[in-house]
């Protein structure tokens, strides 16, 4: 742990136990809060990663919300909360603000489980009006509950999602007084997409709306809130600058929420003097927010995308400490990146689709390569689907990249548009297994059991880059839908570039082979290397035992199984996933339709939910480290005596 | 089989076997068209049961689209597709049409399958822009296909679900021809809700958008378009009004989408003459209809909800044969939602919520009983989740019905908006299992699968009323995710009006029990009564059986589970779901786990996709019908000698 920061470095922040102690301060020390939150969060995230440059632009907003509404009594609703590290801070867990994302330590996205300033959980994009609308609805129905006042907060990208706009299509059907406050701060992690960000811009350039616009445009001007994205945007559409002239009316009050602004969302004291006097307005009202991610770190205001999540960094000089990669292997992500781009110069029907995630899965490879064939349709998951299916329709050969846990928000897509026509789609499912520090709401746990039920789908996970590689190279010709999951993090091989060669569909291999073994590990994807550890440690014991890579989960490699079940006493089956439904279950499946009794041992996630700490401590905590591998074998090969 | 309707009856439908000679004829012969498409599909779907309000409202855009554009070269692309029987019957399979949704007979919706003419699949809405882009931008990407046109046809109701929103949103994002058309009918199966909603009667009303619509403007009021509904919305929010006054500019110019509209969608001339108008516009662009649902049927125009899907009818009077229920054992639906009013009544924290199916589902009770409690929020299952787990966070006992298949859209929510937190939400999952005429977009197979594997989620499956009703009354208190599955169709008793009454918790019970029996049957849901049936028969050939009923699939009964291994030397499991991954699953995995070595044979869906036909005939298909399951007995005991 690296030295704590001086506590006189916040005279008031150290004052600060509960935003009861924030309401007593006079209006005109806030500034002053923000700017020591600021200063905290700088400290404490250089030396203790997490999600710089949005918590940065979020700070004076969280002050002026804790500042005029009461809560916990009122409800204050994130979306994607790991923006939130100010409202951490300020409801009583300053001094735990250092063990976040860590084993044990506090969530680095807000949970009712760790607070209950933390309404509801904010770990995937655009379910904050719905919740938000649903606590409203519910406090109104509650005798003495009636007057809590509830405040949906989005930011500019999330509120692109469908979820977010079922949720603003729904908000005024029944009586509520729902406050939605839009952050927008003008992109995601990567810059924002679709027509609804062009036309927040075009809200937020254009004159003429209300008199409160006019007022702050030249302000935004001399601020630097016009930035070259909204003047791209302004200008795209051929149509853009005549709505922008006519426009009198917008969007969310086409949705019948009332609008306010764009205002300042730095300026805590307006904030707090515009919040007062909506505060108790009836019906759902939406106060749009213009912000800098990175507000108040220059280095960061520079450079959003990239100080997202920074990593460690010198908070004098903004240095980022990424740990050279040289000799190291690439990360999956890069091995995907890279080899879609060969296929797709190889190909001219590959095209690649990602749902606001281009850097963290590489699609941004290709999307600079080759813009014409590479898609990014913001955090709208079912579309990526659906339109990866449409497009797969038309004859492309689409792969899709999208991290596991948010596939599941494409779940129906990838059955309904995708599967039951048998299209040609490849999922890359990244992010797959244990993420570690992002905790419950991120882990990819079940893709292996929600896929594995839907007819004409194929499963495959890759345990190196040379299989990765292979597995995408059959998929540009597989002419049926394809999953290929992989994890987080470095793969196993510095020299990966291996020529690209297809990989034989449903077919596993044999890794480990001892003369004496009387147990088989059967492993599906990159946890083959804990499992690879563990029979190393028991052959340095004088126990031999053997280990295959089945690489594909379905089609299962049955003659593979057969050998297996005629030839040892007894399986384990190792996966980064769900226990049940999964791996295991479909290779105990196959023995008990296929009659043979020998025991098997299941090894994966088990039906609990898992927080955040880093991979390998997951791993231990599950039994599937090489450490729980080993003593699973242990037992068994104990009970087969 | 019904006697055919004479050929002499259709002059013009007869010489049209597809589009090609359907666009021969002169412009002036179109209504003519319409009319005979009309009689013919009153004169099929009066004795072989079908979509038909919505059928009758779409003829006339069909016919002009069918005439204006190249089908198949341009492509079509129809969202949720029962209303596409006029497309049907243009395409070459007016001679099928008799046998749609029968075994073996043309499916009820578009499908690829079938048709080259059906360009993607329509059983879930608002799937059609997201795939209808990704077709016009396969075709800009492809050689020689660069000026094949793409429409997309979407209803008001399915427009106002997350998916077309992300459509939306994405549509300008790339260089595309796409033209969208709503088909406003101004409901769904049931009434339409939603600001969107709301906002689209503005439209339709409003006057001043251009100068079309000031011309159309008086020609609806004559024609009736300006239906009750519309004026009521037109009223109901206090700022609904002055943005009538006030608006310029709409919504879709605000994605930058173009707008046309409104027009009147029964003018098939008119129609012919706009498409052409717009047909080779660059950029998307949508057309806004007004239809009425039913037109040309005069009863079917009064009460479309009703003739959304009458069953068999006298086209002469529009007597609908629905069969008394007098005697008959109740819907599953009727027991769920009359149910609900009666827990509603008992604990004011009761609420119910579905997403566009209050008939369907029965919540129509809890609506009309108590409206405040009741919300159908639309075709937005994942709001409609997230939302209940607002609610339920507010402390509130959310209900959720909704379609098994549809609740595949709300996967996530499921698991990030309520089962992560714990929240207790009641997912009544209707349509479980084969649903029949339908067919593969409809079938609720994969549920149990996709919830088992969600740690804190429960899982149960009433094989009657009473188990129902129990299973309900335990979900009041049960303070974490409950599923209970049902299908469609009737139960099993016709005094099913038993008092409410709790029911244990992952507790089974033995249905039948012989002192012989050497094989036990698991079931779970109401497929027990063909595995009674199988028994029964058994018995009479001298075999003894026994048969349980699990009604928990998580937690599992383990206990009982424990009995029956030591008792029998084999176990056949059954359930209306798919084969792996759920029910069968579960007890194969409990029985390795637990060193039990018997057979264990699971019946179920295979891992294939089933079309349409009658739910007895699926499953005789699927063998877990009684014989099916008879045999699998059989078969179970020759091995066991």
């Amino acid at each position: 742990m690296e030295p704590k920061i001086a506590n006189e470095s916040y005279p008031l922040l150290n004052k600060i136990n509960s935003p009861a102690d924030l309401r007593k301060l006079p209006l005109e020390q806030l500034p002053e809060v923000c700017k020591e939150i600021r200063q905290f969060i700088i400290a404490n995230l250089s030396h203790n990663p997490g999600h710089f440059a949005s918590s940065m632009g979020a700070v004076d907003l969280i002050v002026a919300l804790h500042y005029v509404y009461d809560t916990p009594t009122d409800h204050l609703v994130w979306d994607v909360g790991h923006q939130a590290y100010a409202h951490k801070i300020l409801t009583g867990r300053r001094d735990e603000f250092a063990s976040q994302r860590t084993l044990g330590g506090i969530s680095g996205f807000p949970t009712p489980l760790e607070s209950e300033y933390d309404t509801f959980i904010a770990g995937h994009a655009g379910n904050s009006i719905s919740a938000a609308l649903g606590m409203a609805i519910a406090d109104r129905a509650t005798p003495g509950h009636e007057s809590r006042k509830t405040v949906a907060i989005i930011g500019d990208a999330s509120i692109s999602g469908g979820l977010a706009f079922e949720g603003l299509n729904n908000a005024s059907n029944h009586p509520n007084n729902l406050l939605i406050v839009l952050n927008d701060n003008d992109m995601s992690i990567d810059s924002n997409v679709g027509a609804l960000h062009h036309y927040l811009s075009q809200l937020t350039t254009s004159a003429g709306y209300n008199r409160i616009r006019n007022r702050m445009a030249g302000y935004f001007k001399k601020k630097g809130l016009l930035t070259e994205n909204r003047k791209r945007a302004m200008t795209r559409f051929s149509n853009s600058l005549k709505s922008l002239i006519s426009k009198k009316q917008n969007i969310f009050e086409g949705l019948n929420i009332r609008y306010f602004g764009p205002f300042d969302g730095h300026d805590v004291v307006k904030l707090v003097k515009t919040l007062r006097e909506i505060k108790d307005m009836e019906g759902p009202h939406l106060l749009h927010l213009c912000t800098i991610k990175g507000k108040g770190y220059e280095k960061a205001e520079e450079n959003p995308t990239v100080w997202h999540a920074p990593g460690k960094f010198d908070p004098e000089t903004g240095e980022r400490f990424c740990g050279g990669s040289d000799g190291n292997p690439p990360m999956w992500q890069e091995v995907f990146g890279e080899t879609l781009v060969e296929l797709a110069k190889k190909d001219p029907d590959v095209m690649g689709i990602t749902a606001a995630m281009p850097t963290g899965t590489s699609m941004a490879l290709l999307l600079h390569e080759m813009p014409d064939r590479a898609f990014d349709v913001g955090i709208s998951e079912g579309h990526a689907v659906t339109f990866a299916g449409g497009l797969a329709a038309g004859g492309k050969k689409p792969f899709v990249a999208i991290y596991s846990s948010f596939l599941q928000r494409a779940y129906d897509n990838i059955i309904h548009d995708v599967a039951i026509q048998g299209l040609p789609v490849t999922f890359c499912i990244d992010r797959a297994g244990l993420v570690g520090e992002d905790g419950v709401t991120h882990h990819g746990l079940l893709d292996l059991v929600y896929l594995r039920c839907i007819p004409s789908m194929s499963i495959a996970s890759p345990a190196d880059e040379a299989t990765l590689r292979g597995l995408m190279t059959t998929a540009v010709n597989f002419g049926s839908p394809l999953a290929i999951r992989y994890p987080r993090g470095r793969a196993t091989t510095p020299d990966w570039q291996t020529p690209l060669k297809p990989i034989e569909v449903g077919k596993g291999r044999q890794i480990e082979s001892s003369p004496d073994a009387r147990v088989a590990i059967l492993t599906l994807g990159p946890i083959l290397s804990e499992a690879r550890k563990a029979v190393q440690t028991l052959k340095s014991k004088g126990v031999g035992i053997d280990l295959y890579d089945m690489i594909w989960l379905k089609p299962l490699d049955e003659k593979l199984l057969k050998e297996i079940a005629s030839k040892y006493k007894g399986i384990i089956t190792v996966e980064d996933a769900a226990e049940s439904g999964g791996f295991g279950s479909a290779v105990t499946e196959w023995m008990v339709d296929n009659k043979v009794d020998i025991p098997v041992v299941r090894l994966g996630v088990p039906d609990k939910w898992i927080g955040h700490g880093s991979v390998a401590q997951l791993r231990s905590l599950c039994g599937f480290d090489s450490n729980g591998i080993e003593k699973a074998v242990e037992n068994l090969l104990a009970k087969l005596h």
